[in-house]
């Protein structure tokens, strides 16, 4: 089994710890290390380094290449962002280019899993399911009438694949009203879209033949100078131009192939906000519902999340649902109920020329 | 006429803006001046330099020093607080042996007053009653049934100096609970005690033999020895046994004197939290009643005072009746209604061995 990785967010959505050179998949935020090398280790059972290919940003390529130093890992530079067809095909053509035609898993790079060997047992089961052609995606089951995500509904009843729940996807669904998530979380047949899914390279790389014929023109003019010295002129020149387009919405939507869906039920998080980091790290809350990180002093604090990541001293008094993120050079104070709306304030020190803390 | 600016205070209050080297009245926290000297320099119309004596603790020598360069104006060191009575009796010992004997104002150095004028003109009604030996007090019109002061009961009706209106003082009373200081104010016949009162130095010091034996021992000691080589060895040895008792509760609520109250309506604060300071600040305040300093950036925040007082950016999200003091070395985000809870944060610094942020 192969994997690529999609390495490539810029997310601001953990500003002020996240920036433009250090995006959320390089943040040590859940656990020890950071979401990308979490990533990259947990698939060690089922897939060998040399078969993962991570693609990101062209600016990430030092600081990813530093984390992962020691593992026979191909990173692969996105000139520019594309959105994730582009991500994916490339990441499918270099595979090809290495011999690699195994079923692929096709991961991102940032999200939180609580269960690994659940996540591993489900990705095998999807690997098993892809090897016909198929493109199998996780279904994520839903705890929660979320508004945030895509949906995937299943239809007819379920294939067991050595204990894993396999189901024909009637259709994908684009981020629902709340009406339609308490719908769909109430009827039981839809899953989140967590944007994992499993396929064989050259599936993708036809599926975009089809679907996506600009993208497809641009990948083969690039495939042809792999390991050739016109490469990083080719990917440069090449990739401003391709299509920016989801995978999803360029072929999820769209294929004529047999898609199926594989039930997961691992503890999954996209890790989205400060307060979706908070709500996961539930097991390190103290009993009022801090959650702490340095040695902030707190008084009569509840359900905040108090940060001290830089020198300073942090304390606290009668906060409630508070998120505070004091770091070397910059200070985020919020409810953390509005932590979806951090773009706001990115936007706002990008309109004052405040670069530097970006 | 003269002076006594008790500049004595250790406040905490302010934290982390504050600290044991810098409390209260050297901070520059309305206006453009530190407190202290805002206090000098508003008794100029009516006092000369030379005729004001400034007690603080010798630790506080070198900042106040700094702060009132330039200006006559005698500092006086005690070698620890012994509270209100001590440093009013040197006070009026010190004015004695400069041979300044006429009425004296004695102020808390670390008060707000909005209309100056009209803090003049009472200071000066007081003055002229004080000459004949009375105590004259100024009265705090009260705008709250606050619990936090002092009252005073006026008795009778009033007698016009110069267009102020004095009573005889009634009693003087202890901080009420709140159902006490809502008759107050609802009685019409209570002031505030803002600590500030006009005497003649020969009275303070009759009446502190009179009711503070010990006290007074220890001043005449004290006295012997100014303007000789044993000054510093003698306060030293003495003041740390005085008596440490106020001189509300030593002087005032015990003498036989006649004890006169002005009615006083200056716009007056004994600034003691963060609260009351964005309360007083309220001409500052922007539309969603949000008071800044430094250069935050701010969104959907309301009733906020957020202070960028290092280099760090400060952002904030959301937030209301919030508090966010950032300094270059310690960070305080407090629900603002609570700012009179902040010393429980300074027990716990010093309990955790932080001397260094107190």
């Amino acid at each position: 089994m192969q994997a690529v990785v999609m390495a490539g967010g810029a997310g601001t959505r953990f500003w002020p710890v996240s920036r433009r050179a250090k995006p959320k998949q390089f943040l040590q935020i859940t656990g020890r290390q950071p979401l990308l090398v979490q990533t990259v280790e947990r698939l060690s059972p089922l897939v060998e380094e040399h078969s993962i290919v991570v693609v990101l940003g062209e600016e990430h390529l030092d600081e990813a290449a530093g984390l992962l130093i020691g593992k026979d890992i191909h990173l692969l530079a996105e000139p520019v962002g594309r959105n994730t067809a582009a991500c994916i095909g490339l990441g499918a053509l270099y595979l090809g280019h290495l011999g690699l035609t195994g079923p692929v898993a096709f991961l991102p790079a940032d999200h939180y899993i609580g269960d690994v060997p659940g996540f591993l047992r489900t990705l095998e089961a999807a690997a098993r399911l892809a090897e016909d052609g198929s493109i199998v995606t996780l279904g994520i089951v839903p705890s929660r009438p979320e508004t945030g995500y895509g949906y995937i509904k299943r239809e007819g009843g379920p294939t067991d694949i050595n204990g894993e729940s396999a189901f024909q996807v009637a259709e994908f669904v684009e981020k629902p009203d709340l009406a339609a998530a308490e719908r769909y979380l109430a009827e039981g047949t839809y899953y989140w879209n967590g944007g994992i899914f499993v396929a064989r390279q050259d599936v993708i790389l036809s599926e975009i033949e089809e679907h996506l014929p600009l993208l497809s023109q641009g990948l083969k003019e690039i495939g042809a100078s792999i390991q050739t010295d016109s490469f990083d002129e080719t990917i440069s020149r090449i990739y401003q131009g391709l299509p920016s387009i989801s995978f999803d919405y360029g072929i999820m939507e769209n294929t004529r192939r047999d898609v199926k869906v594989v039930e997961s039920r691992f503890g999954w998080s996209d890790v989205g906000s400060w307060l979706s980091l908070y709500e996961l790290r539930a097991s390190e809350h103290d009993l009022e519902g801090n959650l702490k990180e340095g040695n902030p002093i707190l008084v009569d604090c509840k359900k905040s999340f108090i940060a001290q990541r830089g020198k300073r001293k942090v304390a606290c008094l009668g906060l409630e649902d508070c998120l505070v993120i004091d770091t070397a050079d910059a200070l985020l104070v919020a409810d953390i109920r509005r932590s979806q709306d951090i773009k706001g304030i990115v936007e706002l020190l990008k309109g004052a020329g405040e670069g530097n803390l970006l």
